[in-house]
């Protein structure tokens, strides 16, 4: 790769913005189908939003919470922990420094985790925001397309209910996913607005996700800074610790608060906001900002990573706009 | 469309063609056969140039001189005439000026032109050169799929002999082409490096064609200028005249010479050399930088001109490294 990227003028930025959202608009389309390998194929050249009804797993109909229980019993299930439900997002802590801070994670069997979540919660935590978010392809990783050994699936009982691919998506990108996985939390947890280096399929089986997103291009309003990293940590006391990381590299994430979001967008941006409910699938194309919330009571996902195409101009492109290496794209969240 | 687009700084443009250079280097994928749609929708995507085997209209095996004329017969075909064999390049006229000049058209018969061509030429303007490359949708246009009335058609004899549609190009991209063209000329006529706002399907059906090209990450190189227009006429001692339009806008070419191209590329630029020969095809991707030379025998080629994707993020990224405005993509040719 060269080195010396040139940093692109903001103005020129800027003008990119408004040049897209003049093309293109904030309209995206809703299809009563899944898209055929060839339709969605020509989806993912445009790289919009897309709402998509029809794409049914068996979970749909079968995850109720005594089925999830039942399937699960007492295997341990990780699970995200947050005094406030912003697992990675950038947090001031009690000194007054911004951090990018990671939930502490802790395991606990499927029916402590429903029983800790949702409007009708009684558990003792109740002052802690649960999210079941590993995101590590807790359903299935790349290793288990590869035919590989597969890493030990929390989820394993839960697979045959979830396909491993997407069909539609799968034939149009001619791969298999990098990664699946499943998301069980409520409206305390909220996903702080950042981008993937994937094709994302996300589908929701119970519940509803309030998607705003935003396109590539806005990404000069999304204002990234690098911050120092930290972690939850329980004290002695069982609270809630922020603990600066020694050794961890710095992130690079977005400065727009999650305040600002959920209220008016900040000026400048093009949000395109978008709730998908149980039985519908968004496609949110590599690149697109998205902060993610969620409905009161207990919401089921599933989502389903595909690498981005790196080779054409997309690629190159989508850096360019974040003023990042090529290679440097930042690592994934919901 | 916004206006006052902020000039994209050179120093970008350069680095930005040197790194899609490093990650996609100067390879094209060669198929044994016509792809799928599904196949070509990913191609288009990746919109790198491809070269095409199998796909074979009628046209492969009945184009004989005897039966271009046979079928042709006495019917008028307009061909392009210049003293240099350079129809819609940038020539210095006797005054020192340069223009962007445009060929005398004439009308003759297929029997007169397919004598004025090739090797074995006897015809009686051996200094001048001819080029049968009206590219104005002379086999069909888009008023033909659009059910429409036919305007005159110079070749409609020759329409069994041409698909109006590449099937696996009009299925990936879901739509039939905007025209389709026909092209005859020799070694003399060279097309000079132009891009064009169309995915381009180009068919090899006799002789031989040799393309210089280059990918839009290139354009900064191409040294683009606004030239006034010239067309050559005929003076009343019968010789071509170059002769400056007065009420035609200048147009924006590309300043590199031929020659340049011929020999060593020029420094910077990231050239890719393809000769297709007959029943050969070349997907060449929107915005790709084409030159074009044929061999010297009567090359016939056939080609489909298909509007590029105007959403998403792409035709504003050409546009940019051309530092042109959206809507403002130069004529086509060849």
């Amino acid at each position: 790769m060269s080195s010396n990227q040139p940093p692109v003028d903001p103005n020129l930025l800027a003008w990119i913005s408004n040049e897209y959202h003049d093309a293109n608009g904030s309209r995206f389309e809703t299809l009563d189908h899944p898209p055929s390998p060839l339709e969605f194929s020509r989806l993912v050249h445009i790289s919009r939003p897309v709402l998509i009804k029809g794409f049914i797993p068996p979970a749909l109909s079968r995850w109720t919470d005594d089925y999830l229980v039942d399937r699960m019993g007492k295997r341990p299930v990780s699970v995200a922990i947050t005094p406030n439900g912003q697992a990675d997002a950038v947090t001031t802590s009690p000194d007054g420094s911004q951090y990018f801070v990671e939930p502490l994670v802790e395991q606990m069997t499927m029916e402590e985790l429903l029983d800790c979540i949702g409007q009708g919660s009684s558990g003792s935590r109740r002052d802690e925001v649960l999210y079941l978010q590993s995101q590590n392809g807790n359903l299935y990783t790349n290793s288990y397309f590869e035919g590989g050994v597969s890493a030990d699936c929390e989820f394993e009982t839960l697979r045959p209910d979830v396909p491993a691919e997407v069909p539609w998506c799968s034939d149009a990108l001619d791969k298999p996913p990098d990664a699946v996985n499943l998301w069980i939390g409520d409206g305390r947890s909220v996903t702080s607005v950042h981008c993937d280096p994937y094709e994302n399929i996300y589908t929701v089986v119970r519940g509803a996700k309030h998607f705003t997103i935003f396109p590539p291009t806005d990404s000069v309003w999304m204002l990234e800074r690098s911050y120092r990293h930290a972690t939850y940590v329980r004290s002695i006391t069982a609270d809630l610790e922020l603990i600066p990381s020694l050794d961890t590299p710095q992130v690079r994430w977005a400065s727009i608060s999650n305040s600002e979001i959920e209220g008016a967008a900040p000026t400048n941006t093009h949000p395109i906001r978008i709730t998908v409910r149980a039985g519908e699938t968004l496609y949110l194309p590599v690149g697109w900002w998205h902060h993610v919330k969620q409905a009161r009571d207990v919401t089921i996902a599933l989502n389903w990573w595909y690498d981005a195409e790196t080779q054409g101009l997309n690629w190159i492109g989508l850096s360019l706009l974040r003023n990042l290496e090529n290679n440097d794209h930042s690592e994934e969240s919901e």
